[in-house]
């Protein structure tokens, strides 16, 4: 395999990353049509359209939508059923997602001025939250988990659960996750049809307020077009690692980090920094050596190819700019004294620091939200976090006293935008 | 003008209160395709398609970006040029603005485990943030200090505004909010190529990180197609007030905080929730009398006519829940002892608490924002602020010993998942 090589101080540098950076995340007609088709029939027949969808994409034929939902018994015996070792890897994971999402959660705060008006910010849990995950092979209990945990400690009072399985075959450790993870209620139904009945509500499924988790190019469009109606969270691109090395450490550890994004898919995008010539050379040498013998080689090959890089930077001064041009998903500072790195990053989902902390740890059970944005989004966007499940409420308690002291400059500022209701409103509190 | 009533004990209410609620927020093909074009234009063709789309849709004709700049100095001499109580009332409620803003900063923290292990959550500004200011009729000075000011306390290095000066025609009362509100750049521009500018960057106007401000359909629409390519704060629909009064108070006082909503334009939404039956006639005796004084009568009558309500509720705690379906931008407590109401109330995007607290105080100077969710996002989103100028970051900082407590977890939940190198990248941390 020939993995790209770049140079830092190449005249080109600059656009050819922004080359090795352009991926298009667009839609094409046919999904665009589809999901108008599906979105318009769940909003009009409700049940019967998931039913119908349910049959015809699933493959799953059954009478009414009481055979699409499934109890928290159901969910509580596949969670009895696994293995020692995958019930407490997983709970331990839970525990310690929970316990770092719950210092996000945001305050109530109000204060008094000297007129005796209050003001204030309340902060309230959305009532309901949907959360979809996908089937087949992008099925993750581990999403389940950074999905649902940060609904549940912002106080979301019931927690929808979608996913679909194709001719009825589960996955116990997705249905575990969410027994663990205290997920409500959970519809084995998939695609836009999901989408839309979240958004809409139908007869038996009742209307969120936010859908999050990842999906297809169907369940992503779909997401797309009932933003507004309810919240979203981002629709996620490519998955991304950037590796900044000083050229310390093993270079076998450097190429299994790359490998661990390259899995993904073939989009997915891992790209090294390194100050040393020679250390990139080593890290390719690990590469090859270590590549035949992963069992998703073929996929990490392909990803790798298409969009990695190992590029030689002047410093890592200029490793930290490059990075904050990309804003990556993942940032690994793999530097023996990373700390001090830290400070000169200002835009990345995640940022990994020294040798010890990995991706894949952050993946399953560091604790923070291995939701991230991706597609330099992190310039703009945050991890999922509690705070995607509260809401602020502004509050606005004012003194007479207050209401006319500040009564004129309203009016004054009012009849300015010609606006003479307001003006008179605010001149009836003097 | 006869006015709609409503009464919560008809078998009807809440399909009726659905319909009165319904509004169509759809962008229709021609704006689409307008947009789509002129996105494209100024991706390829940069400053000369910007150049271009100004000199057709707002006929000004300049022969280079320059001309479109505004300098500081410009910004300011609008600003000295102002009588001097709009100047200070500006300044008043810029510093109200600023002062409740500061309170909504959100922190860096972390918290180190007995392994050493630090994880933690690192809070950044945007680097660089434009905001869109209409021309013409909505084009509103207040908006831009509750647009700017967060940008500014959150830390936003440059702030970019963009606003059309049709034949160059300029609102010195938006100026000199921009100068007060210290915004860094102007450019007279506007429309989908103002947008286009902004989210791509051009040759003389850098690429932002976010997009805010309201603006009109092809605006809206633009914002929408480049959301991802950067952040964009909500597209707003119609602005809209529900009032609930148990009857005390003066009802000139509620007439007019209805006007005040309507006058906005013609799809604004204006709803009285009142215990009292009398009161509400008394209401609508106000509103008959105060009506033809008004010069915005027209539209407040059309407003009113199309969207607005005067409903009969049993109490106030159905009145409350009523407001919690509508989740009102602007909620009015017109209460005699409104507070304990206050806590009964989930989803609203500002509550105005009492007689004397008035939705137009808060549109100009009680220093809370006045960009709120509308069309009932506030069941799922926040009122514009400090925060959607910030951004986080997760830190996982794992100390040797703690990667290697977490590493079998790691690797057992990535086996799980059949993702053998993140398992791999786990346990060389052993």
């Amino acid at each position: 395999m020939k993995l790209r090589r770049m140079h830092s101080d190449s005249p080109a540098f600059l656009a050819e990353l922004d080359a090795l950076l352009a991926f298009d995340n667009g839609t094409d007609a046919s999904v665009d049509a589809a999901v108008t088709e599906v979105l318009a029939a769940v909003r009009q027949r409700g049940d019967a359209a998931v039913l119908d969808y349910t049959r015809r994409f699933d493959r799953l034929d059954v009478g009414s939508m009481a055979g699409l939902e499934m109890s928290r018994d159901a969910l509580h015996a596949a969670l009895d059923g696994l293995p020692a070792d995958q019930r407490s890897a997983l709970d331990c994971a839970a525990e310690r997602v929970r316990s770092y999402h719950e210092k996000q959660l945001l305050e109530s705060w109000s204060y008094t001025e000297q007129s005796g008006t209050r003001l204030g910010q309340k902060v309230t849990a959305l009532d309901r939250a949907g959360l979809y995950v996908p089937g087949g092979k992008a099925s993750y209990p581990s999403s389940v988990l950074m999905n649902a945990i940060p609904a549940k400690v912002a106080g979301v009072r019931e927690l929808i659960m979608v996913t679909p399985t194709p001719a009825g075959e589960k996955n116990p450790l997705v249905l575990a996750a969410a027994a663990i993870a205290g997920v409500d209620r959970v519809f084995t139904i998939g695609g836009a049809q999901a989408v839309a009945a979240l958004a809409y509500g139908t007869e038996s499924i009742p209307q969120v307020d936010k859908i999050v988790g990842p999906g297809n190019a169907y369940v992503a469009e779909a997401k797309r077009r009932v933003f507004g109606t309810v919240g979203i969270d981002m629709v996620a691109g490519p998955s991304e690692v950037l590796i900044i090395s000083d050229g310390t450490g093993n270079p076998d550890w450097v190429a299994m980090d790359l490998f661990a994004q390259a899995e993904h898919d073939e989009v997915a995008q891992s790209i090294l920094l390194c100050t040393s010539a020679s250390f990139i050379e080593e890290v390719a040498d690990s590469i090859a050596r270590l590549l035949p013998d992963m069992p998703r080689k073929d996929i990490i090959a392909a990803s790798l190819a298409n969009r990695g890089a190992l590029i030689k930077v002047a410093s890592l001064d200029e490793a930290c700019e490059i990075a904050n041009r990309i804003a990556p998903e993942h940032l690994e500072l793999a530097i023996e004294h990373a700390e001090p790195w830290v400070e000169k990053i200002r835009h990345a989902g995640a940022i990994f620091v020294g040798h010890s902390s990995v991706e894949s740890l952050g993946d399953y059970c560091a604790g923070p939200n291995h939701v991230l944005p991706t597609m330099r989004s992190a310039r703009f966007s945050s991890p999922l976090g509690v705070y995607d499940f509260q809401k602020r409420t502004s509050i606005i308690h004012m003194s007479s006293r207050g209401a006319a002291e500040l009564a004129p400059v309203a009016a004054t500022l009012a009849y300015g935008e010609g606006l003479q209701a307001h003006a008179k409103s605010a001149e009836y509190r003097k």
